[in-house]
């Protein structure tokens, strides 16, 4: 194993720049100046970051490098796809101890490089720093909104759909399973390190009038859907409603349920459709391979209410993932 | 003392959404949907990121909360500033642990959107993780180059004047000081704590006919000015000529040298201007309220010159700061 003060910061910097030196329409200067340069992007820029701390966001005893390197860009591509932006590129700030695995680190970013530019975003920059802690990963997404108004949270109102695409509660079990050292089946272990953000539904969402609200679910369904609308509205869902994933089925009813609703990481996207758009989403979402489900209702009281009845008063920062609760 | 866990994830975006409110120009969406939506960057997009990790980039007990935020903010600015670009945004992400003292977060915060808003580039959005380790503030720089290519590195050519802005030396002279737990002057405290970006200059630089290369002093003189010439091509310093910070003339000449070429951290600018374009560029520096004087020039021998010598075989890395060396 070569590990980085081996080769120092100047080597692994030479290193990178090999890997991510492959040319893109987006990139008029990459990897090896003071910053990268892309062409324009777009009447309007949509920025998101995210950043993941060893230990707290993954373990390296179920999650490989590539792992690692894919879920630091999807977790930041998905938050592009629930504005309905494009991806244009990606930046990675990774601090490492000195005896940091060489060949881990180019690995993690090769993934999250080859991941970014399969949605249109390469690997565009980064900085590399020491620490004397956990492997930390920050990485910053930039896109282009085809308009000038981009897809927000909290536009949602009465009486609107709301709709979930792809299936839920498949990234908690699939953690679960993983943190148990269990033997986890190939989709669970795909939904909780591979998530797939939801750029192509995403971006027909954002250009469809009805469409009033949108966000993605990375803390859980819970958490993220009472995003959609204002304080002064509330949701209700419909627990039979809920898309779960495959493998969710074999677990008491009230556990799958448990999982779909507060899980978290399932990166599907939620959103508030008027009626009368029903059908044209239905379509929007066919072209885009993408399934969606109506979930519930935008109602005019305010909270959230599960199957006509309101959950009893949850913890602080609500249901859902809270990283310091 | 209120610790991020009293309040939680939640009760913390909210505190720091509340500090953050200001409107900006640049800003459409602001912290607090999925992603920050931005007015148009311009033809061209320059960004770029920096990460500060505690115990490696500051250490607590000579940092406060608002000299990290701003320097998290400056060297990132610097960046924009060696490609002659304009700040748009900055978007920061912040790992820390539990017991984390929740004033310290938002004052570092605030110091950090204020001194982006200084140069037009307000806080527009970032993420907040826990970690068990050392507390890291990881930056993105948004900016736009005024025209189609931005100020790049390596564009020297054979006869080029070599010039840097302000002085040398101060913050490395500043940092000693700091770490030995002495007393340091104002002026050297504030060029280790406080760097200034030398951004009129730098938007001034890249538009102006003859300007060939530019860079940023951040691991040192001698490893950045390396950055203005194509491998082939050299570099030759005159020390007598290197404007150094008040304060290091009372040391012996060898050790002020050594630190106004090696120390980094400076964030002054070091470019290569054809001869015919210096009179060109002293007018701009002036009207940048930036001084700027030669240092050297641009030698067709490839290497680093210092007073017609090469210095002995630098070790790995070269002269300068690498983090892992």
């Amino acid at each position: 194993m070569t590990t980085v003060s081996d080769i120092g910061e100047a080597g692994l910097l030479a290193r990178i720049q090999k890997i991510l030196s492959k040319p893109h329409a987006n990139l008029l200067v990459g990897v090896g100046d003071d910053a990268a340069v892309l062409r324009a992007l777009g009447p309007t820029a949509v920025v998101s970051t995210d950043m993941l701390v060893e230990e707290v966001d993954f373990r390296r005893v179920w999650a490989g490098p590539s792992d690692i390197g894919h879920k630091a860009a999807a977790v930041n591509l998905s938050d592009l796809a629930a504005m309905g932006a494009a991806p244009r590129a990606l930046l990675a700030a990774v601090a490492m101890q000195p005896d940091e695995d060489v060949g881990f680190i180019l690995k993690l970013l090769k993934s999250l490089d080859a991941t970014g530019r399969r949605f249109g975003a390469p690997l565009v920059g980064g900085d590399i720093s020491k620490t004397t802690g956990p492997l930390v990963v920050s990485v910053t997404a930039l896109g282009a909104a085809p308009k000038r108004r981009a897809l927000r949270r909290h536009g949602a109102q009465v009486g609107d759909i709301v709709m979930v695409s792809g299936t839920l509660g498949g990234a908690a079990l699939g953690l679960r399973g993983l943190q148990a050292a269990e033997r986890v089946s190939p989709l669970l272990r795909r939904r909780q390190l591979r998530p797939e953000p939801r750029l192509a539904l995403g971006l027909a969402l954002g250009v469809c009038p009805g469409v009033h609200a949108c966000a993605d679910i990375s803390d859980g369904l819970v958490k993220d859907v009472m995003h959609l609308v204002p304080p002064r509205y509330g949701v209700h869902l419909e627990t039979a409603r809920l898309p779960m994933t495959r493998g969710l089925h074999k677990l008491p009813l009230d556990v799958a349920r448990l999982l779909a609703m507060a899980g978290g990481e399932d990166f599907e996207l939620v959103f508030a459709v008027a009626a009368r758009a029903l059908d044209r989403v239905r379509q929007l979402a066919q072209s885009a391979k993408t399934p969606v489900t109506p979930i519930g209702q935008v109602i005019a009281q305010s909270g959230l209410w599960i199957d006509k009845k309101q959950p009893k008063a949850p913890g602080r920062g609500g249901h859902g993932f809270d990283h310091f609760a």
